[in-house]
């Protein structure tokens, strides 16, 4: 038995199709969407994922307006910056690209993205007003994960669905898009005792831990749906999940491939969701002149 | 075998008695704590409820003023009450009451409440907040489970906790409290399948459904620990909890009451949450008057 592949290559690409269409369909309206990416490093890996968001943004017919403070700029540097762009109204999506400079916490800097533009999720008031089912943007990744599994009809309600990893970026707003599809939801961590606890009874097993190799097939049952959310850089460059994948594949029904899984449909997301806030900014718009 | 019961009325009084030294302390500081409560309804026991909380202020040291804006109070007005409270610098707490007038919607107006003064954890930032690990309130009685928990020495590190309900006030903040608590935590809930998938392999299984019954002993394993947080009233009048009591004694460790139990802890909390509001805004003033 080998578990099937579930890349999410297709799935990227018809959501891209999604955004490209509504920014078309902006486009015709007189209204052109825009997506801002807020980097403050010289990490070199960081400015090649960037780039790549921008060559997807614009080869969907999104502008992205790369905003480089470099590798000194200081947390009030930063406030301002995200305050500008918030009031911008020609920018309809925000992202602050981690890693920040050294002494500059993301958690401080995230409530400054006004929530409207916040198209990966980040503030405190997204996760919020997700926890509560109002209208906002869960973290791209989270979402991911839910579209990988209704893209592949992976059941959710009634299930037993164990997530790995309490982060506020991934873990937990999963757990919550999680309960709003009505599935039981269980998260686990690395402080949480033995994974097989858990996960053995799982019909879902979403790791987002950041650790190579922290899931193989003795901690599944038979048949169990495995989505592997981690992205580690191997001293040779490459890049792995949190699985095991030799093993996994030997126990599970199905597993979300590193690279090709998770991380390709994210990208289409933060696109998506862009062209989505710039639909909500010209509603608004035509909302506030009929009024 | 028959379960400890574990009353809450003894830390109740601890909890109540640091807040009336923290509002004594205040006092001496020239600084008098104060809780503002918002009610729109006609309904009796609300009302009766209200009263309660005014009581255990005063006794405390603690103002309260309790703003009465009739069953007919439209949204607008609601808001701007909570807005103008916000903005009120002798109010350090402010709670929004349910039930509301008939059509007016609580989620839409607990955003309006200031999260320095959201003592009773209502505002989606509060709980996004909480997610992320930043200063906010907890609501009050999600918090009441955790310092229960707490006062009986029972661990939750490591632990398989199991929350049934998934409500913005008690199972979604419990279960991020859980979390920051090194739990491996579930949410289950109606939709999610038969209670003792989950439950039979619990060590705390917390029940916060409004539902009479629900919980029995054969959804559990023998030593487990359950807080019931139900409050559900018998056409009789009298007060239940969401556990079927009888048949949990003979099987569980310890159980919290109804009434007695958590709900006792809950207006505790209410009121050491304000001193720490007014404490916090102390703070600030005198920070602001070094600057």
């Amino acid at each position: 038995m080998s578990a099937v592949l579930l890349s999410g290559k297709e799935l990227a690409r018809t959501i891209k199709q999604k955004a490209h269409q509504e920014a078309r369909d902006l486009e015709a309206d007189g209204f052109h969407p825009s997506l801002a990416v807020v980097v403050a490093t010289d990490d070199g890996s960081t400015h090649w994922y960037v780039r790549s968001i921008e060559r997807a943004a614009e080869g969907t017919g999104i502008s992205c307006r790369i905003v480089d403070l470099g590798p000194d700029a200081t947390a009030q540097i930063l406030v301002s910056v995200l305050q500008d762009l918030s009031e911008d109204s020609s920018i309809h999506g925000i992202i602050l690209q981690t890693p920040l400079p050294p002494g500059v916490a993301a958690d401080k800097l995230v409530g400054h993205i006004t929530p409207e533009k916040d198209v990966d999720g980040a503030n405190p008031s997204s996760l919020g007003r997700l926890a509560v089912g109002l209208p906002s943007f869960a973290p791209a990744t989270a979402r991911a994960v839910i579209e990988i599994l209704d893209h592949f009809d992976i059941p959710l309600a009634g299930r037993n669905v164990v997530v790995i990893g309490r982060s506020a970026v991934v873990g937990k707003p999963l757990s919550l898009l999680l309960l709003e599809r009505d599935a039981a939801v269980t998260v686990c961590h690395s402080r949480s005792g033995p994974l097989e606890r858990y996960t053995r009874s799982a019909d879902v097993v979403v790791v987002a831990a950041g650790r190579t190799g922290l899931l193989n097939g003795t901690h599944l049952s038979s048949g169990a749906v495995v989505i592997d959310v981690g992205t580690n850089v191997l001293p040779d460059g490459s890049l792995v999940g949190d699985v095991d994948e030799d093993s996994v594949r030997g126990v599970a029904a199905a597993l979300t491939p590193v690279p090709g899984g998770v991380g390709s449909v994210t990208t289409s997301l933060l696109l998506l969701h862009t062209t989505e806030a710039a639909r909500e900014r010209s509603r608004a718009l035509v909302r506030g002149s009929a009024g």
